[in-house]
C-alpha cells in the first residue's frame, strides 16, 4: 500500500527520462504490478510491461525486483530487441525478451504479463488444453497453445527465455491469441491495453481453477462455443476496484 | 470497512427519493454487498437487490460498481421490467433483468443475488446436479436446475441476461426453488428476505465445495433426503456476525 | 482481538455466579472459541464447552452467539441433562445435548467441541473412513465412527441433536474415541482438557485435508499403525501460539 | 512483525555467547522462522537451523517455541551430536537430531529446515514420487526419497526422530539430495545457505501443489528432465521480498 502512495508522489518527479510521460501511465504500471501480486498471479517473480505511449518501438518495464515492491522510480525503457535504454546499472529482468518479441510481432498489443500463475502451470505439463469454461475466461477461446522450450533449445536447456530467438519462438506460438502457456514454467498474456491485460492474467488463473474442478467432477465439460468466446468484456469495473484494493485510487 | 461507516452516516441523508425508506434497509443492502464480497461469493461483478418495502412492484439495487465499494448513496429504484426510476445518469447493471423477472414471477421472493460464486460454476458445465450434501445446504434440495442460454438465444449468444425475455426464461427455470445455475456463467439465488438470501448465496458455495470433495473421495454420496432438506434454518446468528465482520454493527 | 482484551478485563468481574471460578478458565474458554473460529473449524455455528472445574456434574458454555464474538460475560452453567442453571433469558445452543451426554458417559472427558469443520463433512457422507494419516492426527486412530441420525430419528428427522436421547446415541457412537462424525452435518471432538480438545478439533480438519489429497494422488495409502496412533502429543506449544494469534496472551 | 523489530534491537545485545557472531546472521535466522510460518510451511511445529559460521562443528537453532514467535534471544548452540551448549534450562526441539546428522554427513550443507509442509505429506504415504514439475522446483530432481521410520524403529515406533541413530538414517536417505520426505510426518530440506534452503522449503510445497493438480488433470505428466533440473536459481529476489513481508528489512 505504502509503495503506491509513494509512487503517486514520485510521479510528479519522474525525472528527465519521463518528463514527457503522462504520470498516470507510470502509476498504473506500478498498480498493475501490485494488483497481480495481490491476486496471486505474480509471486517474487514475473513481470509486467507496457508499450511506450510516446514511441511504439519501445516498451517500459520496472527494474528487476519483486513486483509487489516496485515504485515509479523503478521505470526503465527498452527497445524491441530488449536492450535497456536507461538502466544505469540497475538490474533488468533476464526474460524481458518475451515482452520485446511480442510487441514486435503484434502491433495490436500494448501490454504484456509474464507470470508463474499457479493453477495454469499444471495445464502446461499435461494434455488437456486450457479453454474458456466461463464467460469471464472467454478470451482463452477454444484452447491455449503450449510452448515447449525443448523444441528450440533442445533437451539441454535451462527453462528460461534468455534470448531474442527464444522470445520470437514464444511470440510465434502465441500467434494472434491472448495467452500462451510455457511448459513447466508459466505463461505470457497479451492485450490491447494494460487493464485488459491485467484482467486476462487474473481470469486465466480463475478459469484454470474452474476447469480443474470441472475435470474433478467428471466430464464431459460444456465449454464456451466459438461465438460465446467473442463476447465483449467490461474491464473498467474490476480495474477500478483492484486499484482501490492496492491503494492506487 | 470505512464504506459501511460512511453508509450509516449517509443513511440519515438518503435524500428525497428515500425519505420514506427505513434507513436500516439501505444500510443492510450495503452490508449484504460487502458481506458477499468478503465471503468470496461476489468479486468485481455480481449484484444484490431487495424488493422495495414501500412498493412490491419495484426493487432496489446499487448503481453498477463493484459490490465491495458500494454505499447507500448508490441506491437506485427499478420497476419490475427493470427500468430505472431514478438513475440520473448513473450506470446500472446490464443483467438487472434477472432480478425484475424473478420478483415478477415469485411474489414470495424479497431478495435476489446474482453471482459468479466460483465453486458453483463447475456444476453448471458438467452433469452431476448440485444437491444438498449437509444440513446448512438444505435449501438446495434434491438438485438445482441449470439454465442454458443457448436454448433461448441460440449458439450465437453473448452469455449475458440482457433482456426481459432472457430474465423470464431464467426465472422459469428457477421455478419454486432457491437457486438456479447459469451454464458457464454463475447462479441466481432467491429468498423471502435479504438475510436468508445472503445465507443461501454463501452456503451454496460452501455446499458446492463439500460436494466436490465428496466426489473426489469416491461415491456413492449420501445426500439429504426430501424431509431433511426442509429443516428450519437460523439465519440471524450468521447475519449478525457477518455484519460485524464488515463493520456494519 | 478486542474481544479477548475485553474478556481479560471482565474476568475480574465475572459476577457472583463465577466468583469461585479461576478467571483464567473463563478466559481460556473465550480463547478456544476465537482460536477455532480463526482456524476455520467454527464458522457462525458450532460450540465449545468445558466440564465445570468446580463441579463435575456441570459444564460451562457460552450463550448462543457466533463463537468469534463471545466474551466471558457470555458464560452459562448447565447440568449434564443440559438444563441451563443461569441463562436468565439469554439464548442457549439448541444442540447442547451433544455436550451433556458426552460428559455423562465419559468421566475422562473435560472439554467438547461440536463443529461443521469443512473438510471433515465429505467423509461423513462417503464410505472411506477418516483415519490417522500423519503423526499429528494420531488421535483419529484406525478410523472414526459416523453417526447416522436416521438410525434414531428416522427418515423424517431435522438433522439436529435436539434431545438427550439423540445426544446419548451420539455419545455411544463416539465410544472411547476422540472424534465422531455426524452424517451430513459435522463432528464432535472430546478430550481430557480444553487445549488437547482444541488441538484435536484443528488437526482433525488438517488430517482430513491430507487424506483427501492422498486419495487424489491414488492409493494405496500408508496410514499410521496401531502403535503409531498412540504417540504422545505436545499440545502446549500450539495452544500458546494460537492464544497469541487471537490476542489472548 | 514486532518480533523482528525487537530482534534487530536485541541483535546489538546478543550477550556474551554471541558477541563474535555477525548480528545479521541472528536476525536472518529469526526472519527465516517467520517467513516459513508466514508462507504456511511451518505451523506451531518444525524448526530451522544454520551451521555456526564461527565453527563448522556446531549449529544454531532457536529454543523450542513456535517458529512465528521466535526472537534472537532464543538462540542456542548445539554440537553435531545435538547436545545443547548453552540451553541454560530453556526447552530444545526433541527432533534436533535431524539437523546434527545432516550437518555431519553433508559438509556442503549450511542450513536445514524440518517441516510438516502440508501438501508434501500426502506424497509420503502414497506411491508417486514428488518430482520437479516446474522450473522453480528444479532442485527436487527426478524424485525425492521417502524415509520410513519403521525400517529402523520397527512397527512399535513413535513417529519421531528422537536419537542420533534415527537422525543418521534419515540423513543417509537424504543422500546428496535437497529434500527427503518422512512417511506420515513431514520432510527435511538442506541447502548451501539459509536463503537457498528457505527457497527450497517454500517451493517444495508449491511444487507439491502443482504436481497434485497435474495428477488431477490426468497424466501423463511432462516433468523436468535431468538437464533442466540443474538450472541456476536466483534466490536473492524472493529472499528480499519475503524479509520485507515479515518486517525484517
Amino acid at each position: 500500500m505504502v509503495q503506491i502512495a509513494k509512487a503517486i508522489d514520485e510521479a510528479e518527479e519522474l525525472g528527465p527520462d519521463y518528463a514527457d510521460l503522462d504520470a498516470t501511465v507510470a502509476v498504473d504500471l506500478v498498480a498493475a504490478n501490485h494488483i497481480l501480486a495481490h491476486n496471486g498471479v505474480l509471486d517474487s517473480f514475473g513481470h509486467v510491461s507496457i508499450r511506450d505511449p510516446r514511441d511504439a518501438r519501445r516498451y517500459l518495464q520496472m527494474q528487476a525486483i519483486a513486483p509487489r515492491d516496485v515504485t515509479t522510480a523503478d521505470l526503465i525503457t527498452f527497445d524491441l530487441d530488449s536492450n535497456a535504454i536507461n538502466a544505469r546499472g540497475r538490474p533488468i529482468y533476464r526474460e524481458r525478451f518475451i515482452h520485446g518479441q511480442i510487441y514486435k510481432m503484434r502491433p495490436d498489443v500494448s501490454a504484456v504479463v509474464h507470470s508463474h500463475s499457479p493453477t495454469v502451470i499444471p495445464f502446461s505439463v499435461t494434455e488437456k488444453p486450457l479453454r474458456a469454461i466461463f464467460h469471464n475466461g472467454h478470451f482463452l477461446g477454444q484452447g491455449t497453445p503450449v510452448w515447449e522450450i525443448r523444441d528450440d533449445a533442445g533437451e539441454q536447456n535451462n527453462m528460461l527465455v534468455l534470448s531474442n530467438e527464444l522470445g520470437r519462438s514464444l511470440a510465434e506460438k502465441l500467434g494472434n491469441g491472448s495467452v500462451v502457456l510455457m511448459r513447466g514454467h508459466g505463461n505470457a498474456v497479451a492485450g490491447p491495453d494494460l487493464k485488459t491485460t491485467v484482467f486476462r492474467a487474473i481470469y486465466t488463473e480463475v478459469n484454470a481453477k474452474l476447469q480443474m474442478q470441472a475435470v474433478m467432477l467428471g466430464g464431459p465439460i460444456n465449454f464456451l462455443n466459438e461465438y460465446e468466446e467473442k463476447k465483449s468484456q467490461n474491464v473498467d469495473r474490476p480495474w477500478h476496484t483492484w486499484k482501490k484494493q492496492v491503494g492506487a485510487v
